[in-house]
């Protein structure tokens, strides 16, 4: 991986640096969204980030990847923006294109957890490239195309990351992992990490649906997804108990169910459902959520070969598609102007189904990429496990030796 | 557990969607407060929730039952404090009241850390439930009947918080909890996480008592409360150390008494009693927090039957009768205006006696409810321990695998 | 270390109180920086302190003498800048003056990040006196006298820090340090820790640069840094693999490098340098700093006696020189008025040159005063392990035992 890595990644970086110096120039914005942006960027980095630390070997990757991702991506994400909205053939950045070139990272983030563990360093960056490409011309359609209204991007952020995740990680299917690895499980201290990134997640959502929301609406949009968010978190702590047969809860679906409510509301967030409605969207999001971890995952891996590491169909992609539909439904019922524009029930369903296919279509394409053997693959004994792209400390290989003495001492009494 | 659990929060969170339906609406504010609403969120869901992280095996609850009853209490609060505030028949909600939500919710998460460890699930949504209910009427009480000042919170939400805990966990009295639980303790990491905690607690405190005042008098309250908290850190180290025999700092007094600064002037917060003021209240916050956890908290344990797991009394308590008693003397010394009303010694001695004695008997009556039988009872040898109610990692089972392995061999080496 | 430490601290805890008695009072500007002053505290306290986590036996002293050194400087600070800003005999307090005071404290945190693991808490209060004191007397002359711009603080923070506490750890050294101490070296959790710090400086750079622009330029310096951080991670984790034999990541690098492009586009932040210039620094600065890590602190410390136990040299030093560097070649390419003041490349040389000789100077003094016997020094032995300042969890005590145990089980199947 040495010269592989750091060529591309040098390589593309200079790229970069030069697309920059003939493209790109400041803004006169202000920096009224700055606070929201920071919001997003801390989801970005620490939630993105801590979420996917509940795997017990591979925090280093997940926290330190999801960095490496999200830096290279946010400068790629500006540039692919960019070239669709330029301005006298420039273009111009403020903190509001900061915002949505974090956002435009978050897809490949989404899509890094359904193949976590799996893939190299070296895939992670093309898959970046090509997914923001890919999202960009996507959220282009919906938003300019189709003029559908997607405030909080449940269809274009987490359907979209989902799915497309999903596509790849089916083409990279592994069958050596149909038996679980036995790193891909967490441990005490790994899953009160995970939560780390959950909270900071769960608690700047409101930020993330009203981030470029219009300065009227911001206020209902912000409430829609703080009382969305709360019913999901009372739904799916009563779901993980009621469907474990000691009424126990799972620490899986707290880390990730809580969060659906977000993502289901982000669609409707900025339209005037009142509060009750969206805690009704937020506790749908929270049932599926936890239905699709418990029933859905172990399906998919079995019979369709979709190997999801962290659920992402079940955080971003069902309640994602329950936000495009409520988005239908809410458009349909009740005729809002967003924009200046008439939102409509028959543009909503385009923005989700085109979402959806684009995505699978992308990632099945971007799994056939990646799966070229000029890339490298990391084992299959290999993955989930840092040490086969960092220098681990060395305590780990102490447990080892401790557990080898352990088994040695229970042969021994065996003798005995 | 499983059922009670599941269909009491369901119960409960369709009640709230029907009451929300029924009553709640948008208010048209702006998104000024947004801000300052953004750092209590943080503080109710990452800083009581990873304060109380330090039990080694009792991070799932503390983190997640944490995340739940805020969850829960936010949108009672919204509709109990509502209630007593209705415009027109309606609940209006905006970022203000979503303050005041989080706000109410804080009571619930002190009054957690004085059972924690020692009560389940039910018994925390029905403690939330009660003590919300009351929390909003001795706010109103507080407020609008003696129109006493209390921006930061001391009285109305820490001290009661603390209070209100204090009588539950007398009422729940656990003999078999006498001699200290093996459980009850931390280890390395668990109290690292739990500096997570207090270090976001401390960092926003100055948006914690300022969040909801008067704009002009809001640069005061912040400078009021940051250097409180300053001089309660250095005081509470070098307390921390002379009372150790080998000088050592304790790691439970630098997570809990560098905050009581914080919790002691909030009363005068927004008062203009100059910062050197601010820091003598910080500072002696230290001492009696301090103190309290050294001495105090053995003897209520031992002698009153008052088992308070997190020592809330030191860090909630005892500063917010400190702040209370601060807020006679300043209203005694320098008369005032606030929102439009002559405070009073008389009426700020009311408020927090009242405020005691209404969460002393709020309480008690709780408790009571509490201790019924109907609800399930975790047994003291599983206080303490996140495998009740969760389902935990394997490799706990391999460290008690590990330890019955040392006792084998230690047994072994007896025998040779 | 009882009395000495808890004497001088609560001594000088009164003699601050005393000082804010007499000189400070209110200002009345209003809260428009607190978002900016809030983005700072939580570098301070949370980035700071969670970044020196990575010990695997330090992380009580890493992140609690954090605390203790920015709350005890920043009163201090607060003191320091006054007294060479007063008003009519007073110091005015505000909202930026906060930001100032925390600024300070950074100094000295840099400083600490030096002498980590080698000092005791009394002497860290006198480096936090010391340090500041000079700090505040150097940006003066910075920024008054030399008139020179360093917004960022790449200069009169970052490498100001660094060369202070490279001096004092010269003259603190420890030749029975030379061979590695078995305790300074990371765990996976202690690393994955440190990851909290790391992300928290990261995201909240843009906010340490501009908190204190002009209204005008913060738009700018916010972009600048943005994407001078974010090319800077990228070119890290290239060079990180590169430099590896077997191409894998480094933790240390990481952790630090990432963040040394927003040191270096400090001073040019807010001078309108586009944005890939801004990346050309970060990119420059990742490459510096990755070197030094490698190459320069081996031989610093075994060549030199310039024990740096968190490499601030690499993250602070030399990227902070690079920062001023491209502030002389920024001013001297392109004439820009800044607070109504030509700037101009012999300012900002004078600027550079006389922060780092002042720096080394001070820090020289420093460590000559801070080696005074009467202070107490802790044993190499102790070195690196909190247990020798803080209670420490019982299990370490196991775990000692444990690995007795299998030592003596070792030692059982060899006699077998």
């Amino acid at each position: 991986m040495r010269f592989k890595f750091s060529i591309i990644a040098l390589l593309l970086e200079v790229v970069f640096i030069i697309l920059f110096a003939l493209f790109v120039e400041y803004d006169t914005e202000n920096t009224r969204l700055y606070p929201f942006f920071k919001d997003v960027h801390v989801m970005i980095f620490i939630g993105f980030g801590f979420l996917m630390t509940f795997l017990k070997k591979y925090g280093f990757t997940s926290v330190g990847i999801n960095m490496l991702i999200a830096a290279f991506g946010l400068q790629w994400g500006t540039l692919m923006q960019g070239f669709l909205h330029k301005r006298g053939g420039k273009i111009p950045v403020n903190v509001k294109s900061m915002i949505n070139a974090d956002f435009s990272t978050a897809t490949a983030l989404i899509s890094f957890g359904a193949v976590l563990g799996k893939t190299n360093p070296v895939q992670m960056l093309l898959l970046t490239l090509l997914e923001i490409a890919v999202f960009a011309a996507n959220e282009h359609l919906v938003t300019e195309i189709f003029q559908a209204t997607d405030i909080g991007a449940s269809m274009t952020i987490h359907a979209f990351g989902a799915y497309f995740g999903l596509a790849v990680t089916l083409i990279l299917y592994r069958p050596g992992l149909k038996k679980k690895h036995e790193n891909e499980e967490s441990n005490y201290h790994s899953d009160i990490f995970a939560m780390i990134g959950t909270l900071f997640l769960w608690l700047f959502w409101p930020s993330f649906n009203s981030a470029i929301a219009d300065e009227n609406d911001r206020t209902q949009t912000i409430i829609n997804t703080y009382y969305a968010l709360a019913a999901c978190v009372v739904v799916t702590f009563a779901l993980s108990s009621l469907l474990d047969q000691r009424g126990k809860f799972s620490m899986v679906l707290i880390q990730n169910a809580t969060l659906a409510g977000g993502v289901a509301v982000g669609t409707c967030a900025d339209l005037t459902i009142y509060p009750f409605v969206a805690m009704c969207i937020g506790s749908i999001a929270g049932i599926i959520s936890v239905l699709g971890f418990r029933f859905l995952t172990p399906v998919l891996a079995s019979k369709l070969k979709i190997q999801d590491t962290c659920g992402v169909h079940n955080l971003h992609g069902l309640p994602g598609i329950l936000g495009g539909i409520a988005g239908i439904i809410v458009t349909a019922v009740q005729p809002e102007i967003k924009r200046g524009v008439q939102l409509t029930p028959g543009n909503q369903a385009a923005a989700l189904g085109s979402t959806i296919g684009i995505a699978l279509l992308g990632g099945a394409l971007t799994g056939a990429i990646l799966k070229l053997p000029i890339w490298g693959q990391v084992s299959d004994q290999n993955c989930f496990d840092d040490s086969a792209y960092w220098e681990v400390p060395e305590e780990e290989k102490l447990h080892e030796i401790n557990s080898n003495h352990y088994d040695e001492h229970s042969r021994f009494e065996a003798i005995m």
